[in-house]
């Protein structure tokens, strides 16, 4: 049976999307399975289902347990995880700049860097100066920042999102492979088994 | 460090509960840990987080996901798996006969058999007469099930969710082990790990 590409679905919202994005490329590449990297928008979708936040904002015992987990999870792989204040950050500028890198190979490095900062360190990545940094630093055009405030950035973020939704995408992060769907970072191996045709 | 008591808290009308009470006893054994059985129920933590039936239900595109991603893990596990009609199912009478049938050494088994009846044959398991058979098949007394409707059995139940919302429980299965609280399925191996003191 051939292998299948892993699409990964990536919120930069998302605290469980920082997990995946910082390992998928290694367990797929382990694998031999390609991966390409879909980063949407998860706001219309919440809001859909009548969420105007995350809902670890709006259920706080769910909020609190999932900080607990993230600072397991990360301990246990070394990630460093801080708490961005606010919570979550608006991602959109990182992913309508992202759908623009992502036309270069360094695209999932300036993925990881958006999440590193984020994540790892407390930046604000909603912030211009910050997103032109961290394309720098990956080799890649800072440019890319008032590109991605163009009509056709925009298009091209709202496309994703409805290419989401039509998908039964839900949350983030999220896996396709072939005709089959998989939720959270914690179905990752199950995703890239069923892309390599295990 | 000594090996801690892992405690399993689960829902009887939850899916993946079905799937933790399955391989709660097996996994644990094999760690060396024990385990205490806690059946509860989530109807007041749902409702007070604005929720009047299963999130599964409230959000029509991921209760189709769950049911994918559990058809998915029952083939793997070789579990069966039938959607019971209605889902959830009301699981209190289940639960507070369960809280009685734990007294007995048997009562793992009772309910493994609630869940095996449920989800892998489609029984209602709101019928008395389901649990008094299903008593009887443990070796148990099918008068726990006239118990159950008492006040005292009554009052054990509701014990039991304030017990669980006091421990930040807000879906089912969870696990406790020490100080820390691990939701889900997917957690048992990790709440397994720190019982052990690993």
């Amino acid at each position: 049976m051939a292998k299948q590409e892993l699409q990964f679905w990536f919120e930069f919202a998302s605290t469980y999307s920082y997990l995946s994005a910082m390992r998928v490329q290694e367990v797929a590449d382990k694998a031999g399975v390609s991966v390409s990297w879909h980063p949407f928008w998860l706001g219309p979708i919440f809001k859909s289902q009548g969420w105007d936040s995350s809902p670890f904002n709006l259920f706080p015992v769910k909020g609190q347990y999932m900080w607990r987990d993230m600072a397991r999870i990360c301990k246990a792989r070394g990630l460093p995880l801080v708490h961005p204040d606010p919570f979550p950050q608006n991602g959109i500028l990182a992913a309508r700049t992202a759908l623009l890198a992502l036309r270069d190979p360094a695209g999932p490095e300036f993925c990881r860097a958006v999440y590193a900062a984020e994540f790892g360190e407390g930046k604000t990545i909603s912030d211009p100066d910050l997103i032109r940094a961290l394309l720098e630093r990956c080799g890649l055009s800072p440019a890319l920042v008032d590109e991605a405030g163009t009509e056709p950035a925009k298009a091209a973020l709202k496309d994703k999102v409805a290419k989401a939704m039509e998908l039964g995408i839900f949350g983030a992060p999220s896996f396709v492979a072939g005709d089959e769907l998989f939720w959270g970072d914690d179905r990752l191996e199950q995703a890239i088994a069923h892309a390599a045709g295990v």
